[in-house]
């Protein structure tokens, strides 16, 4: 058994570090040649559609997946040429690419988004200003990641700037209203071959700018009856894809209510905390799930709090001697917002997390402003 | 930061795990080619006192570490050529590598063993089995594991056939009275540079013919006091060694003593348990503590019971569908009582332990015996 991994970054790495344990060997595929993954797999250096690195990456592989949602779909229908089979199902990843299929799949699996409109010229950005009022934000409707891609629409002036910014340089687009929710949460489910699923708690999430910086889990003080509902809606998402692997579903919690965000069909920087306080990570899982291997416990063994390492390397020596931290890296060199790597808090009380989680905090370098 | 390994077996492949958590990179040597390290870490394949392999193993390394007992003194001496720091310490290692300087380490420590006599000859054999009578178990000093070089004495036909054999092939060797002990027990103790010591609770040990078959840890119903005496035990051999990085001793309880038996200058098998069930595993502590970086948590977050999987690979499909199994495989190929993986079982009781354990077990092929 050997997994072909679509993408070199951080995941892929976690990825490769948990088949190591099972012993399953894995190869990635990205353009950048030190991609963190080089140093815990063969890295074959070539772009995702091109047809030699494709086969090099492939030789041998049992299966192929991907860890970042931006493949090509030339990169997918090349894959499909070696006969090698993809998990997740392009389908799914299409869906994901697209935030107006996105939107569209939402409603058939009966979740809510908040109000929107296609876009696809500054008029119907202008019509569609007028008929859902401001504030609005504004989404490219492919390749957007970490907030990327996207531009808040709060005042007349800010309308007039997006719209003279889609003459220039048009692009498919969706505008939805800009709800004020409570916070937002995600949930990470995986399905195997045969339909088996494992559903991990919802986690709260803080985003700073677009970008993940702290995780929560499980979500404190959740209401049952979201939690349920979110374990709903991923059993629907999974189903309805005839998914296999690991799928996150970003949500917004909003008066009593969950609202779709987004959707991603791969393992998440949400799940992180799954290494050290899960009794099976969401790596494990998503290559048990593409092999066609049963799935492990998506229990929470620990309330645990991840907070990313953005930017800088923090100091080892007083990160490693706060107890219950654990600390990941990632072996990438710092920039200005970049995840280099990740420390999971479990503590046996909020209390003593909470204590812990400050002491860690105060080790992080201030996160960059967004450019 | 690279830490160079001497030896590319299972220990320095999830000693290599380990490090790359921290994005610390390992390198390897082994004279094996397909050691099980070479998918996880770059893998010099060499003598242990090759200086050409021995350079290239440590070209730009922080440290020198080595995850086997019969590390050669001849590699050491080598490698102080080449200025590169070791630890563990040597002496440690010259104390572990011969049972007698052992012995008389235990005693210096005020750890007991069971009687013995230093023999290199029949008649200094005939002359201890007088002394000492029966049963006896003869032991040569050096290059022994897994209950290798040792031969049980039980009659007196057991004594001639012994006495033949040592004045055909002499060894330095001792002989010890066999005691019958109620089970054996290891303690594991990780000493920082800077003098900061962790150890993991006492573990209780099985093996079939000198291998190990399971570690359960806590071990059930150790006496309190035991268990500090085990503590003061670790505590002191560190201090004594000025030791750096993971130091197992092996001890027999027996009518409510400790007993030494052997201590090994490396992670060891029985500490397995600590990758699913402590804060931080073992391997991570080695690295932490050789780097000079602090040490994280020698706890128990879970109760655990780890079983080897030895000779053949399992079929996965089950193993990994039973709760609470975390299944570890090294990558190497099938033989008769090799050590192939393990699986720890962690349970939030005893009973549902007990279950999940005889699961695992009826899925492990029988132990062939001992050629």
């Amino acid at each position: 058994m050997t997994v072909a991994i679509l993408g070199g970054g951080q995941l892929g790495r976690m990825l490769a570090l948990a088949a190591h344990r099972l012993a399953i060997p894995c190869r990635a595929l990205d353009p950048i040649a030190d991609s963190c993954v080089r140093d815990v797999a063969p890295l074959v250096v070539g772009a995702y559609d091109d047809a030699d690195a494709l086969r090099e990456l492939t030789r041998g592989a049992t299966v192929a997946t991907y860890e970042f949602e931006n493949v090509p779909v030339r990169a997918l229908e090349a894959l499909a040429s070696v006969r090698v089979p993809i998990a997740p199902p392009p389908r799914a990843l299409q869906v994901a690419q697209d935030r107006l299929l996105e939107k569209r799949f939402f409603a058939e699996i009966g979740l809510d988004v908040p109000d929107y409109r296609s876009i696809d010229s500054a008029a119907e950005l202008r019509a569609a200003a007028s008929a859902l009022g401001l504030p609005l934000i504004l989404k490219a409707r492919r390749l957007g990641y970490d907030g990327r891609g996207q531009r808040r629409i709060e005042t007349a002036v800010d309308l007039d700037a997006a719209c003279a910014a889609l003459d220039r340089s048009p692009a498919p687009s969706i505008v939805e209203r800009l709800i004020s929710f409570d916070r937002e949460v995600s949930v990470i489910g995986v399905r195997a071959r045969d339909g088996q699923i494992v559903i991990y708690p919802p986690v709260w999430n803080t985003h700073d700018a677009g970008i993940l910086i702290r995780s929560v889990t499980p979500a404190p003080s959740l209401a049952r009856a979201l939690i349920a509902r979110a374990d709903h809606l991923m059993r629907a998402a999974l189903e309805s894809l005839d998914y296999v692997g690991v799928l996150t579903l970003e949500l917004f919690e909003c008066a009593g209510r969950l609202l779709g965000n987004e959707m991603a069909c791969r393992v998440h920087n949400s799940g992180h905390w799954t290494i050290d306080a899960s009794s099976c990570s969401q790596f494990e899982n998503h290559i048990r799930a593409i092999l066609g291997l049963p799935l492990g416990a998506a229990d929470v063994r620990h309330p645990a709090v991840m907070l990313n390492i953005l930017g800088s390397a923090p100091d080892l020596v007083p990160l490693l001697a706060i107890p219950g931290a654990h600390v990941h890296l990632y072996g990438k060199s710092p920039a200005p917002r970049r995840k280099l790597g990740h420390v999971t808090i479990c503590a046996p009380t909020p209390v003593e997390a909470e204590f812990a989680v400050a002491r860690v905090q105060s080790l992080l370098a201030p996160i960059a402003p967004r450019p």
